[in-house]
Parts: structure tokens; sequence; C-alpha cells
């Protein structure tokens, strides 16, 4: 699908055993972090982003708390403060260190939090050694097998972070340090169609997908109006005659409270694009490039997505729509085989080969506020904190990006951040009704 | 349906001739109006309320300036800079006075404001006699009346929005100002029973209804999974039980928004609660009044509202689920009809008219985030400004309250505000998924 | 001195014994307020302003909290609320109600503040009347007088704030209100000349004095160095030109907390100057008005001072400095006695009348932080909260302005105000070090 | 004087031939960073304290840009880039890097930090020798070394800022990190005694000092009115009766920006004070110590220093008291020679040997706003923004700490800080007016 060379090759797992699985993640981790240097790990630039030093800590955190302390009896833990310091958000486990205070932590050092990984790595693998003879049926088993593989996909959610924050902390200097030596290469955009889809009854949700997080489902039926979806993304072309036909001045393009924002902060351009002596460059993992202006716009924010769409007549996919259409996609080999609830909303594959850029290269915005599906219900425990609490005042994103892990890209993955954010690898997909 | 006194009887018409709907909205305005000083109509006690001087201004202004201004070529406006003094947010019209500093205009003083209403009272009068003889089938005169019939729906929403705001001004005196002399008679709580529905494909959006917003449309099928929702609304007395067993201090209850808030402003019960020599009161337009434990609860949050919800196992309905029960209920003198898109979704309506509260008590939070149907497109022009730009970060709200004009009462109405806004007359109706 | 137009005669009273002066004062504050509705004098443009309201209740709550209360046992209140109401600092007294929320009391209405004042009035005349006929030199005679005078001065002192305040307030307004017919006419400029002053060990601080606030002294030796000042006030002709030659875009001229401001705020000019079609205007209390050259530039802050100063490479003169220049000026009909400690210091009085503009034109900002003088002692008592714990971080200024009650002019008055802060009646005067 | 053990010894250089004393300091700066990885020095925890990285940075950018740059014709730069990024404050210079932001510098990293010193120090060597063949009284050469002297100085500054900084960061992180493993010794408290002097005229700023900040002078006459000094300063034992005798309570005490500030923050201790378990603890150097009541009381601000005077009818010295007190103590191995410009104002030393404390323990708060001395000039060019444009809202600070270089120490030296910051090594000594 996509030919991306991504920063390491974070997309390689997927039929593991379990044991290789989480190894495999743990190292991938250390390789991101592997360019920078101890002072770069330690950078926060907004209170959303968090330093690397940070998220290598807090995803062997989340091993710990919620693996070896509740089911390794003897298990005694690395540090008795690293339980506050590297606790994200969990209040049933207790108190939490200042989010926007992450950047102040010079210690642990580097070195101790690579202990604490070792650490936590070890346990974990004798843990894993156990739980390799019991009955694959059993209800221990299998719940801990859940709870596993739910954890490696959050150390894997975090890998992409990593790489949205540390950009982000570098364009803040202007010395424009690079993470790596090579752009990203995107995909060239072609010419733009449009692919329609009839109404109908259908499936939305997780479905035979092999991990999904609780946010995904339930599954559950839903009529869906007739609607077309753009063939591609939006490019950076596209997005600069926007602004240079006046886009950023145009009210009437703009949701109420992004034209306040866009008017408090004199903003005329997305958060990473720089003019200088009248030409554009982008600031990107590369370091600050000239603007391609056949890639697809990127990091842009949901205000300016919307604002786009209004400006050519047209409007963001609901995430529904981006879900149906998605499943006509050809993704890790196969096509996603698309359950016909009613005839009328049947529809052959063959036929939608055109769509492109669906999966693994920009999260895609929809117009869809992130909520919960009809009957869902939050895990247990602590470990509910996850997804539900975040349900207000957020969108949803679709498709992962070409810093997701590619295991991750499937239909149903609801990714979601506020509508003023854009230091994620976010695009735009146009879409209309019919 | 509701035997509420309101303050004063905003719910008389519904089938007059437009001239007297116009003149009798106009005059509603102004009893409205009629119990305050010139001072108290100066008040504007926060950013999102504004003073009573100026809703007597701007519904004024937008006579003028959609309907005097471009229809009537003669029309010479009544003063140069009322346009940009009481424009609230039609960028397309040209700038606006800032809307926080509402309260520092002691110029117009309402005398000339009163004026302004006469004079444009008068101009539309002409207009109207003009309109009357063009044939009732002509596009012109369909067209005319279509907008007036939104700008006078848009002046009593303002109504509300009149006793809303004098209301939160006053709760700030410490003198506790009265409004009124009796305090709203409310219905008393009867027992909190469950109605259930049956999954199916319905309508959803205005469907017979004589005046509707343009977000309640387009009409549109959608599939209802089986649910059922609460006979009535909750009562304070029961969310003095959520106060009481710690429910403000508990965070698995709160959206992790709310939590925040709740922290860094110490709040422990809803905005106009008040607890004074260990009894509790509530502030309301008739003062300071001890807190009836039989009435529901009022002018409580987005984020209160859920987490009561959380804090019993339920949740807040959909807005479609709400719209759904909402066309059961008699109102008007009559049962909605139901249109049956599914056989499994048709609703036998005589087993439903155990839910109360519905309509013209409280408004009732949904879990629904406030975003186009389907299809939407806003109106052309200024006028579109409306309500499409509001899209974003809001949540919707059903039934009407006390102080609504009583026409508004409606299955397909769709009032929305920010999670945290609570000087609403808002309340809590709770669901859950079958 | 000056002939200045004042908006009411606020200066007549000097020798009147005092139940004469007492009511001459409070009939002032009437009179002030008489040209403006009752919507008017509800305006709180700024935190650090007051509604006309506000300060005729205050001052009225000061003779009944210093006086009335404490002094006559048979006292009773004139409402329960008051005291909490327009107590403005004095914790010893008690809580007090927000400063920054006083424009939102609709009630008590100014008839209601009337009847206070009224009654008030009514008291305060009673007591005097007893107190009239106590032997003049006895203690408790002094000490009431005493009091009284503080009080009486108090009320003066917001006389003036109540015609500053007011105008920031109407300066909001895109009506440009006027609060009277006619500008202030104010002395036009002559030409810049310096008179000098030797160095010599002089006496500061009130000296013969009818009245002074406790800030004022104790009277001290201090040693002056050698100085020339300014024989009047920089104009707007003058400050013009600092503009049009890029003194708002020079960072040189400006204290670095003061670049800031300017830039966060994109300050141009003063905070009455506005730019029309070309042409600058300035807003005062008789609504716009072009700009006077030839005027003395007013109502700018500390920072303005100071740049403009910088400028032309000069200072501003400190307190001490101003004081030993005004001794030199005539003033209520005669000379200051200029007290020679050291023979240096002696001046030659008939050599000094080229000072101008010293006294009731506009206060003139000095370098001196203000600050408690040697031996400076608070009164015993809330009262003590009048000036002491507001030494710091503001600057004194010294002078009066045309908005002085005539009697506060005198040579050891001082007058402070944070450097930010330009809504007063400031002005320019420069010195320099010989 | 003071026998203290200060984390390095940054006292040792006085009568150094410059080209030693020069690279004398630039190694103390090194070795006061020497403790600290490269993750600490990066840490910055508020806008005013800066990472130790950066202060190795600017204070070398400082030799670069008043020396390299302008005086050697052949000098090459070291980086574009450090222009900016290392400016603080100079805007003669040009524009500087956002001060908040300066711990998001990752780069350049600390190695090439260090490549910048020496490539510096490499260049100011070169320099140095061919200055010292000149006469010495040629005016090119006085010249060149005043300046030299200065950013000596400067450099200095930094180093006492760098243990303050990195003590503050430090105190964010729960992990109670150390800069080094043993307490600064400071004296204990002995029994506090007062020592009065005459009023006279005195001599204030720089007389003998072999160097001094352009703020120190001019010199200048000052009549001092008689008054009493402490001998010692306030302990922490003395300071917290303050507290649990209900200071930060007692709104009389305090300030009225400071009694605000008290009660929005919830204030109820200095700010490295911390109560665990009912015990007392402070944030030091050291760590987390056990709080030593016979110490003098640290980091408080000026409206604590203020309070506690308050609470004992105390009162703070201005800064002219303070000089003439610290004129009459035995520094550097002798007395201060008093001139004596008066009879009254002649001091016998020999009585004065009571006062302790007086330098290099802890900065002492003066009553007086820092303000320019009668005559003062800033030196010419970009170098005249050291002090000068910071003469506003700021308090001036007396002695110097223990972690002030030795060479600092002398009684006209002038420090100053707004009146809210507490990181500094700041104390308490009280005085009375007789």
């Amino acid at each position: 699908m996509s030919n991306l060379e991504t920063p390491t090759n974070i997309r390689s797992f997927t039929d593991q055993p379990l044991a290789e699985r989480f190894l495999a993640t743990r190292q991938m981790s250390i390789e991101i972090a592997s360019p920078l240097s101890s002072e770069d790990m330690q950078l926060q630039s907004i209170p959303d982003a968090s330093p690397i030093k940070w998220h290598l800590a807090h995803t062997t955190w989340a091993f710990e708390t919620f693996i070896l302390k509740p089911l390794l009896p003897d298990y005694s833990e690395f540090h008795p403060h690293f339980e506050y310091l590297f606790n994200s958000y969990y209040n049933a486990i207790g108190k939490q260190f200042g989010r926007a205070k992450r950047g102040l932590l010079s210690r642990p050092t580097i070195d101790e939090v690579n202990q604490y990984r070792q650490y936590v790595d070890s346990a974990m693998v004798n843990w894993l050694t156990q739980l390799e003879p019991l009955s694959k049926s059993s209800d221990e088993h299998i719940q801990a097998c859940d709870l596993l593989l739910l954890l490696i996909n959050h150390e894997q959610q975090h890998q992409e972070l990593m790489l949205t924050d540390i950009q982000h902390a570098f364009s803040i200097n202007p010395l424009n340090p690079t993470y790596r030596a090579t752009a990203t290469i995107i995909h060239q955009s072609s010419s733009l169609n449009w692919q329609s889809f009839d109404p109908g009854l259908v499936q939305i949700g997780h479905q035979n997908e092999p991990f999904y997080f609780d946010n995904e489902g339930p599954a559950h039926q839903f009529f869906i109006a007739p609607f077309k979806i753009a063939t591609r993304l939006i490019s950076c072309g596209e997005y600069l005659d926007f602004i240079e036909q006046g886009g950023y001045q145009e009210a009437s393009y703009w949701l109420s409270e992004a034209w306040k924002k866009i008017n408090e902060n004199n903003l005329i351009a997305p958060l990473y694009w720089k003019k200088q002596q009248g030409k554009w460059f982008q600031f990107t993992l590369a370091g600050l490039q000239p603007l391609d202006l056949n890639a697809p716009v990127s990091s842009i924010n949901y205000f300016e997505a919307t604002a786009y769409a209004n400006s050519v007549g047209k409007r963001l996919p609901s995430e529904q729509e981006w879900e149906i259409a998605a499943r006509a996609v050809k993704l890790h080999g196969h096509f996603y085989q698309q359950q016909a609830l009613s005839p009328s909303a049947s529809h052959d594959n063959s036929r939608k080969n055109e769509l492109q850029q669906m999966f693994g290269e920009l999260w895609q915005w929809t117009s869809s506020s992130y909520n919960a599906y009809p009957g869902f219900k939050p895990r247990e425990g602590a470990i509910g904190e996850y997804n539900g609490k975040f349900m207000v005042n957020q969108y949803v994103l679709r498709g992962g990006s070409f810093a997701s892990q590619h295991g991750h890209l499937r239909a149903s993955y609801r990714n979601f951040f506020y509508p003023d954010a854009a230091w994620q690898y976010t695009g735009i997909r146009l879409a209309e009704s019919l």
C-alpha cells in the first residue's frame, strides 16, 4: 500500500508469538530513540507532547503497573517514585506528576530509564515463560494475552508520538535540527477523482481485526447516506492555492472558534510552513525542506481541514463514510471483506481500487466528534481510563500515518485529537453528499 | 404537557397571520424586560451572556439588516453606528463591537433603543402591508415569509436568553435580586421508570414541523440501536445524593477535561447551588430559594450531566434517541406521527405515554456533539452564519425549557452549548443501551 | 495659577467650618455625577476604575464606617450588606466584594445610593452639631476633626477618580459619549526653558500645610544634588514628534518591561489618541476632539514619560526635586516659604517664577518609586490601610490636575499609580542633573 | 568574615593579571557545571532562570560580542546563529531567541558549547597577548581593560545564577536531586542585637572599590536619618514562629499586592520549605534537608521580608542605611574607610564590629526600589543595556551571598530582583528609625 521509508522499519511484526512481539516492540522504541542525544530526549515543547525519555519510561511503567504488579506476587518495583512520575493520567492508580513539567525531569537519567526498561523486560520475559505452558484456551491465559496485546499496542502508539513530539520540539530550535537525513518519501499526488458509495445499512466498528482498542466497538449497524469521497489527499500545492487566494483572511470558510484563533494569533499558514525570502519551506523530520507541492499537505488541524473543504464547496467525510470507503481498499495484501448488511450497501471492491493514500500516509480528519459507539463500555479497572474519558471536544482521525506501526493500519482504528492540534501527521481528504 | 407559569405568557401564538405574530413577538420582548430597571438591563456578567438592552437592540438590528436594508430601497437606517454595535457575529455584514464589552454600552440609552425598536417596527409593518397583496404562492412572497419567520424565531430564542442572562447577572450580586416574585412551578418528580425502544431504521430531523432552523435538516434515515430512556428528569434530591456521596471527588465519574476544571476551580455543586448554615439553596429568577428536592436539577453543564450518569451506571441519550422518544409524546394536543421506515422501528404510541418532562421544562443534554446532518447546507448569504459555523465542540440539547416560547417546542429542535456552560435551563435525562 | 474651567467648581472651599465643608464636599460629588444617567453611573471599564455609583456609595460608606459606627453608640447602619459591598480594600473591616465586579451591581439602584447618602449625611450633621460645643482643644475634638478632615479629603480624591473613570468608560464606546460640552481649557505651551536649583540640604514632606495624608510625612531632611527642571510640561506637539520619529519603535528609549508591553500590544500612541483618516484626535471629557498640539500631552503612563525623556536626553525629576521646585512657585495667592536648611539651598523665589503648570493642570510623573519616608508610620487601626500597603511597584506623581480639588494642591502631595497606568490626567515634566 | 564552603572556591582571585583572571573565571564556570549531566544543564524551570548550558554559552557570547567582534578585525564568529541564540536582552545587538524557551535548545549540544568556549577563549588570549605591550596608561588600553573587567564580572554574576537556577530546576523534581553532597555551612545565629547610627551627610555609591558596575555610581551625598540595624539576619526559627503564629493569614502584615498573591496561590511558607509528616524540610543544593532553625532564613521574597518585618514592628533598611552600616564592617581583611562628610556622621569603626552576616551569606532585601543614582548615565552603546533599562519595579538587595564570587563582596554592590522573586539566596535583616 505504501512504500514509505519509515524512520526505522516499524512495520515488521504481525504473526509473531507474543513474547517475540513484545521484545520486538520494546526494541523498536529504542531504535526510534537511537538518533537522539540525551538532551534531545528531554525536550518538551508543548504540554500535549512529551519528552522521548518520558515516553520510554511511561511505556515501561505500563507493563509494570498493569501486568507485573498485579499478576506477579513476588515482583518488586524498580523505583518507589516511578509510579508517580510516569503515570500519564490514570487517576485510579494515583496522583500524577504535572503533565506540562515532564521536560523538567533530568533525573532519572536516560541510563536509569534504560535500566528500568531492562529490569521490566526481564521480569516480563520470565512471566511470559510461565504463561506459555498455560492452556491457550484458559481464561487466565486469554485475559493475560489480551492485556499484553493492549500494552504492546500502547507502546506502538507512543512510537508514533515519539516522532511527532520530537519533530515539534526540534521545530522550535532556529538551528533546524534533523532527526534523520532523508525526508519521508510520500506518494506523489495523482489527479483528484471521486469514488461514489451507495446508501445502505452497514456495519461499523471492528469486525475481523486481530486487535482493536475498546473505542472501536461495539460493532454496530449504521445507515449510510449516499456520498462520494476523494481518491487522494489534498496536496501542498492545492493548499498553497487556498492560502494565496486569501483563505486565511476569508471568515466564511472558518468555524467561528477557528476564526477567533486565527486572528488572535495572526496565523497565515500551517504549523510547519515557513516562508523565507519569498519561498515556502516545511519543517520535517529531515529539518527544513523546500515545500513539495505534490506531496499531501501535512500537520494541519481540524480547523484548517474544514476551512479548506469549505473553500472548495466540499466537506470532510464522517468517520463512518471513511470506514466504508476504507473497507473497499486492499490492505495487508488482501481486500477488506465488506459485509453486505443490506443489498443497497453492497460494494464491488474491484471498482474501488482507485482510492489512494487511505492507509499509512497521513491521518485523515473526519467530521466526527470522538464519541462512544452505541453500547460502548470502557474496560474494567484503571485501564478503562485509556480511551473513554477523552470522549469530549476531540475529533476522529482515520487511516494511520507513515509513522504508525504497520500492524496498526486497519479500517476501524479511531485516533482523536483536539480540533486545534496540528503537530500530528494529519492531512485532508474531501467528501460530498450525493 | 406543561403547566408552568412562564414569566410572561410567551407561548401564545401559533396560527396567527405573520404581521400579528411579528408584533406579538416584538411586544413579548418588551414585556420580558418590563420588570427591569435600565441599570439591570445593562448588566453583562460573562462574555457569553448579553445585556437585556443589547438583546432588545440586536433582535431589532436583525430585522433591519436582513429585511429592511436589502428589501426596501428607500429605507434609511436608524443610526449609522448600530450596524457595528448590534451585529452579534455576522462577519459577512461587517466587523462587530467586542462581544465581552457589551455591558460597557451605557449609550445608546434604553430610551434610544426603544425608539430604535419603534422605528424598525413601523417600517416592518409598512413592508408587511405591501407584502400581503402579493400572491401567496409567488417566490418573492414565500422567500420573504420564510425570512420573516426565521427572524421572529430568532427574537424568540433571544427571549429565553434574556431570562438566562439576567438570572446569571443577578446571581453575582450579594443582594440576591429577584426578577419576579414567585418561583417557577415545576412538575414534582414521580418515580423514575424506563421506556424501551426497539431498534430500527428511523427518520431524524424536521418532518411536518411548521418551522425549523436549517440545522434541523435535512431529514435523513438513521439506524437506531435498542435503548431505554428514563421517564423523567433527575431531581435535585437525586443530584444531592450524588454530591453527598462524594461525586465531585471521584475522578472515575468525570471526563478528563471536566476533572481538570473541577479541581482547578474547587467546584463542589452546580452553578446556582449555595450552602448557607448547613442548608442548600438555589439561586433562581425569584432570588435565592430553598432547594426543592423534588424539582428537576437545573442549570447543570454537560460535564456534570455525564458524571451523574456515570455514577449510576447509565449514560445520556444520543440526540437521535431523544428525538425518537419525543415523537412518542403528546405535544400541542396531539401525538407525533412516527413514520415507520422499517417494521422493527414501529412504535405503539399508546404505550409510550409514560414519558414525562420531555418538552418545556428543562433542556436535556444529549451525548451528541453538535454537528451537521448528512447533506446539511447553511442558508445562502450572511444569514448562513446563523448556525453552521458553531458546529464544533458544542453539545446538543433537546426539549426546550419553561422559558422557551411555546411554539418552539418540537421534536427536531437542536439547541447547543459548550460542555462547560451551565447558565441555561438545563437538566439530565438518562438512557441506556439494550 | 490655573484658569481651567473644572467640570464644576470643585475648588471653592478653604476656610469654611467643618460642617459646611463636609456638606459642600458631599454636594460636589452629586454635582459631578449630575450629567450622567443611571446607566452611565454603573460602568466599570477596567478593574482599577470604579462605577460612579460605587464611588458615591463608597465615600458614604467611609463616613459610616470610620465615624458613625465607632463614635455614635446609637447609630444603626443603613443596610446590612453595604459594609461588604462598598468596602474598597480595608481588610481590618472585613471581606470585600470583588473589585473587578463592581460594574455588576445594578442593585442598589442609584436612588437607593442617594438615600444612603442622605441617611448618612443626616447622621453626620447630627454628630457635627454635638461636636461643636466640645472644647476645641480637647483631644476628642481634635481627633474627630482630624478624622473628618481625612474623610472629606478622601471623598475629594474620589471626585477626581469619578472623572478619570467615566472618561475611560466612555472611551470604550464607539459612540464617543461626552461628559460635558466644552473641552478643558489648558494653558497654551510657551517656549520650554530650564530652571536651575543649587545643591543643598532641604526639608521634604509636609510643613505648614493645613492638611496632609500620612504618606506626606514625616518631614525630613534630604540632600539634593544640583539639577534643573523644565519650566513647563511637554506638549502634544512635542510628543507627536516623538511618535513620528519612530519613538515607539526604538528599544533604547524604553525600560525593558515597557518594551515588552509595547510589542505585545502593538502600541503606537497614548491611550486616548486615535488616528482617523490621517488626522490625530484625542478622547476627552468632551468626547473625541482634534489633537491640540499646544496643550500638554495627557493620560500617558510612566513608561511613556520615561521613554520620551530618554529620547531627548533628559530624565524625569525625582519627587524631591519636584517638591523643591514647587515650593518656589506662587500657590493659593502667596509664595511657598522655603525653609533654608543650609546656605547653599537657599532659593530666591523672585527668580523662580518662570515655572509654569506646576499645580492643577496635569499630574507629573516623577522618577521616584512610591515608598515610605524615613520614620513613616501608618495611622493606627483600619484607616492605616489607606496608603501604606500600596508602597510597592508604584510611582509618585506630583502637582495635581485640573480635576483635583483646588484645596488639594500643595507641594507635599504624593499621588501614586502603577507605571503602566495611563487613564489618569498625567503629563511629563523633564529634569536634568547638573 | 565568612567561613562558608562555597560549591567550588569561587572566591580566589583578586590581584591577578587580567589574562590570568580571565582564564580563572572561565575555568570557574566549567567547575560549577562539572557535577551536572548534559540533561541537567538543559533545564529551565521558570522563564527568569536559564539552563546551565545557556549560561555557559551566553557568557562566552558576551566576550565574542563586545570584544572580539568589534575589536579584532580578522575575527570570524564561531557560528552564525549564536548571536541570536545567546543574546540575552541587548536590543542594540539584535533580536533574541525567546527567553522562556531557552530550555528547548537541545542543540547546540554541551560539547558544541564547550568548543565555542574554547574557540572564544583562544581568541581572547591572543587578544590579551597583543594588549599587554600597550602602554598601560593609553586610552585604548584602559578602555579595553575596563571592558574586559566588566565582562569578567558579568560571567561571575552568572556563576551565582547557575547555582540558583539549577537549585530551582532540581526543586521541581520529586526525586530531590542534589547538586553536591554537603549542605552549605552557615553561621549559627547568635542573639539579635541592634547597632545604632547617627544622622548625617554621608557618601553613597562606589568609592575606592577596584571594580563597580555603572549602577553603583555616581557616588553622591546623602543625608541619613538616625537608625538602628539588626546585628544579624533573621533565622529560620524566627521565621517559623511567624508562620506558626498565623503570619500568612494576617492581612495587616502584607503589602496589598502580596496579600493578593498569597491568597491566589494558597501560600503558607517560603518557596523551598516543605512539610512532610509534621516536620519541616528545606530544599537546598544538597537536596531536601531538615530545616535548620539556627540558620538564616533563605530564598524568601521581598513581600515575605516586609511582612516579617511588619509582624515584629520593624522595617527593612534602605539601601543607604545598609551601605552605611556595611562600611563599618571588616571586609577583605580591613575595615572600610568611612569618609566623614559631616561631623555627625563620623563613625567609630571599633564600636561597629558587632554586625554579622553583612557579606557573603545571603543577599539582604532593602526597602529601596531599584532606581538611578543622581546623575547616573548608562554606559555608551549596547552594553548600556546591562543595568539601566531594568530600573523599574525591582528592589535592591545588598551584601552578596555564599554563592557570590568573593571579589564581588563590597559595600556599594546593588543587586536587584522583582518583589515576588524568591529563588535567589535572599534573607532578611531588620532596621528601625530612631
